[in-house]
């Protein structure tokens, strides 16, 4: 199959006209927004000119749809409040175009889809958490946005065009093209890499409590600090972790609240996040016993009360390996010595996928490592390259 | 002079009826609130029964004047949001009290006065500031609360019972009898602390910023984590202070804001204040250039920028030494060993007066150390021997 790099690039600047916020090439495009909808619909205009049987279902997921059982590619076009033009859009823009072009010049049979609300508005992995059974749609009707909207009154906005949900049979695998959103492969100076796995995350809030007391007359042996105890326990943690963790570990306190967070008064409490993640679900779950003991421990020592509330524990979703072989193969001829095989620290729509059929991802560079911003960028180079990778998996796998 | 523990107790008593929490013996009377203004005006009531020509001057501070120059006695009777039912109003009871003996037992002239608005619901000890001329009226007539009330629109509740400033000539010395408010005395099974000086604090508002991140993507070597960086901070800073501070001196974090403060997203910013506390000025500089330095060198150590804003420097408040022995012979004869001298950690009225005549200050214990707070108490037998000091103190002047 032949794609065309350049009618390629200019539908992702045509993509990027829907929701752009006027600073850089930033755009604003949350899920079911007004530009959103615009975006799908524009989009269900392409494939139905393509004879790619376009359909979109109750979740607001757009596919278009080979006339018989194929590889489905794609990932979303929904941004956060302030987004790049890229993330999901260049996923969705790169499907577009090989299924387009195997039709044209006689490739296999190629699906695409637009997942909705990624970016999670309403949700987390919205779209795809109902299209693989995670999320009933009725539950998914009673998510809200930070606004009070829920998805069912969003979704409302796509209702003339909705149709049922598409079988699974339809498709034998599923492969995500995706901004890598870190600085690994732009430090590195290559343009490809093949995910391994999408790393397990797992999240615990804790609070500690002592006693808020007068921050002059409490002298400092008397005093039990919540803020001093959570720094001893970061800097514990920190030095614990370093044993049992691989280079690619991370592990992130992004959440704190002091009370009552005044400059004059001892802080009394401190309630604040921990989330870790790594491609090793046994590792997440040693992590979490040292987390959980030295939480302990740290209380005993300076004198508080500990509470433990779990809140994510998501299991590492490796890729599949011969869709994996496919991308690796795509990346050597396409990118030779210039790409790499890498774990996703972020979630993407292909961790759902990976539950109903074979799935893989491939990243291109994120400029800077910068993403969920307005300045997200990638040179245009590599979202060539990125488009031919994944074609020439394609064919590989036909 | 004969002063009557039973009259003390039972004015203490009434007094705490205005505004009464009915959670223990907490009281809820900020400035010029509707209790506030009662328990003023019934006080008002009381100096005029005892023939101490009352007296309320613009910022609502209450007195009660002797026929000729005198000391002066007193202390607030507002209180935070949530206060105890001693804290300030104690000194303005046991100076009514001990004026009014004085008056009907033959001692010396004595005056009290009752501070206006000493907790801050628009500035800071607003009522002594104008008083001794380091806030004009104008300046504090723009204060406002946390609602918007402005200090001009709320002093306008006491209108009809105010006059003119009074000049400071009318006084030839200051002393407050408080409560601790710490639990030094309580732990020592004291009944009585002299103080030496008020501490004088510093307070530096300090902004890191590094870079907001994926926490997913984002390896740990990559970031540049202002939580992280703030936790180096704070260890640093305790293991450096303990060469030069003295078991009283006290340092404290209590405000943290993290930017943007969410589980997933590696903190790009954090602002908080450092607050520190001593006896002695020149250490409190020393603190001062220990704590500026370490914040350069955290910030160069990871990759930050740092901003520092001073926010307070008050320079510490030594007490006269005349009416310090005063208090001493006094609290010896009282309280016989049971008795020390100590600073003050919290800032006091007396602070304020000391710029304008001799001032001293002398308290009793605070239960568990316990105030601001509706359990704040003292045992009664305590109130009385701080009664009796202050009485004592006074008689020995004369």
């Amino acid at each position: 199959m032949q794609v065309q790099p350049d009618r390629f690039l200019q539908d992702l600047h045509t993509l990027r006209s829907f929701g752009a916020s006027g600073v850089g090439k930033g755009v604003v495009r949350p899920a079911f927004s007004d530009p959103d909808v615009a975006a799908r619909t524009w989009l269900f205009d392409q494939l139905a000119a393509a004879s790619l049987a376009p359909h979109v279902d109750p979740a607001g997921n757009v596919f278009g749809l080979a006339d018989e059982p194929s590889i489905l590619l794609g990932s979303h076009s929904d941004t956060q409040t302030e987004g790049g033009w890229l993330d999901g859009a260049l996923g969705v823009i790169a499907a577009l175009e090989i299924a387009r072009a195997a039709k044209e010049t006689g490739g296999p049979p190629v699906s695409i889809v637009n997942f909705q609300d990624e970016e999670g508005r309403f949700g987390v992995l919205t779209g795809s958490s109902i299209y693989s059974g995670k999320t009933t749609l009725a539950e998914a009707d009673t998510f809200t946005d930070v606004n009070g909207v829920s998805f069912r009154e969003a979704r409302s906005a796509m209702a003339d065009l909705t149709g049922e949900l598409i079988p699974h049979a339809q498709f034998t695998g599923f492969i995500e093209l995706h901004i890598e959103q870190g600085s690994t492969l732009d430090e590195a100076g290559e343009a490809i890499g093949v995910v391994t796995d999408i790393v397990g995350s797992r999240q615990l809030q804790v609070t500690l409590t002592g006693q808020q007391n007068h921050a002059g007359t409490t002298l400092m042996h008397q005093r039990k600090d919540a803020f001093q105890a959570l720094s001893a326990f970061n800097t514990a943690i920190n030095d614990r972790l370093r044993n049992i963790v691989t280079p690619r570990t991370v592990w992130t306190i992004g959440r704190v609240h002091l009370r009552p967070n005044a400059p004059s008064i001892v802080p009394g409490e401190v309630v604040f996040d921990v989330q870790w993640r790594d491609v090793d679900d046994d590792r997440l779950a040693r992590m979490e016993t040292l987390i959980r003991d030295l939480v302990s421990g740290i209380a005993e020592e300076h004198g508080m009360t500990a509470e433990i509330v779990p809140i994510k524990a998501l299991q590492p979703v490796p890729m599949d390996a011969t869709l994996r072989a496919a991308l690796c193969a795509g990346a050597e001829a396409q990118a030779s010595g210039k790409w790499r095989e890498m774990p996703s620290g972020a979630l993407h729509d292909a961790s759902n996928m990976a539950c109903l059929m074979p799935a893989a991802m491939v990243f291109v560079p994120s400029i800077g490592g910068i993403s969920h911003d307005f300045a997200e960028d990638t040179n245009e180079a590599d979202l060539i390259i990125g488009l031919r990778v994944l074609a020439d998996a394609v064919s590989r796998l036909s």
